[in-house]
């Protein structure tokens, strides 16, 4: 059983054009996973629906509370990319499940994304890798507390 | 480095209308890896072009011959679902690589596909997979020689 | 009020895995009409679900009685692009009714098809057009019984 | 020939990563009509890229000066949404071209979009409107002047 937890982010961001812009949406994992023929094994929560910029320590403690009580070994979170790394380093006390991170740079909704990659290579990673915290981005696996995002390249690297 | 090597499948199939059928096209692959910002680490090659079902004793040993004499340690190879177990057994005898074949049953072209998802999680599984050989479909890794498509259900399964 | 019947064609064609094949499949018409916020001011009727290869006179004399028999004065018929131009032709008699023949050189569910914009094109056509029979394909309206699918050039032109 | 003039809107609204949010882009026009096919008979030159809430009575000015100096009797311009009408407005006076508007109200480059069906609708309407200013959205006709976006509805309607 693998545990999503989604707090919103680029992936799931939605045009609405009543405000002329673009807003975390519900999450299309259920739907790209069913497309992918996956209907089971997992279960679904929504914690937040946020631009990661505008997350707060309180709600990265709440991210870290719903991973910490989580019965399920294994948890893939999406979150927005620009603060993934700190969330990453918030949780990376957790010793005793597989938390792997991702999210996307361009909304899963759009006809060209890295969103479903992304959630394809999360979804291998969740399984394989051991205990510990982990940011999946440009087909890479990053160790909590190890990782930034390189602005400017647009993709994640090692520090 | 990654090698990809592609024998065709439903995963590379194009629609040509003056036939008025579907068959395998040049591969999708680096259109999907760059979409998912993957622009370098791997090198691809086409083996084949084939619906699997036509594929025969002597197209399974070139494609052991070309994994075989590969000097990546980390080989993907995307494949035809119909015979997919069967060339996984071929290669099950080599034991120095990480060999992850996988496919779709929807072609990468369709508004609505399995094949970015699977070659995501391929892209991990091969990274993070001891040495071997494996066939990663529906969410699932699977070891070659233990694997088999369930025509009916329209997935794979453990056997 | 505009009335579509659907006869099959590219326009439609699903890919089942489980015959490694394309076939014709429901029509995606209310889908692509809804996304295009059109909800209502029509009605959808099947009458066939064929490669227009393998439509017969009979099938093309079904397709004239339905014409024939509907109570809209304006039609749209989606059908398979090969023998669109033949199907017209039966139809060139009728004219109380503006009737507009499109199909597809792509199927609607690729992520790269003209189709959509082909049923665009025809919303208008059907209802600025005179009464009348027309194929409406590539961008451009040509009255029927003299038009012709050019398979060298995959486009409709005048003859 | 066919003269595209793009001003902006939703309809090229590109996600920049970087900054978070959404910004018009080049227009997807070219490459929207050559999967439809059509790779002529048409000249297309940026006005402006802005999204219509921004559009200054300058920028309408440079509009209308653009389409009157242009030597092509059936031009269509693309243009966001919210202030679409008051740009046809602008250009009623306009009585020797046939000039349609359309836009979107999800970007192009969406997975799901009425940006493509819009666009083949205009393609239809401007050669077969008599001269004159239309708006065509949501699978109607309408003439400059007596056209509103009801912002509730998010839908065009006859004022």
């Amino acid at each position: 059983m693998i545990q999503i937890f989604t707090t919103g982010g680029t992936i799931d961001k939605v045009y609405f054009d009543a405000n002329s812009e673009f807003e975390v949406g519900h999450s299309l994992l259920p739907e790209l996973l069913s497309e992918s023929n996956i209907h089971e094994g997992y279960r679904l929560r929504e914690l937040l629906r946020k631009d990661s910029l505008e997350m707060t320590d309180s709600d990265r403690q709440l991210v870290l509370q719903a991973a910490r009580e989580c019965d399920c070994a294994r948890i893939v979170i999406t979150h927005g990319t620009d603060t993934m790394a700190d969330t990453a380093a918030v949780l990376a006390g957790l010793s005793d499940k597989t938390i792997v991170l991702t999210g996307a740079m361009q909304p899963a909704r759009m006809r060209r994304t890295d969103a479903v990659f992304n959630v394809g290579f999360a979804w291998a990673a969740v399984q394989l890798l051991p205990p510990g915290v982990y940011i999946v981005m440009n087909g890479e696996v990053f160790e909590a507390g190890a990782v930034r995002k390189n602005l400017h390249a647009q993709r994640f690297e090692r520090t």
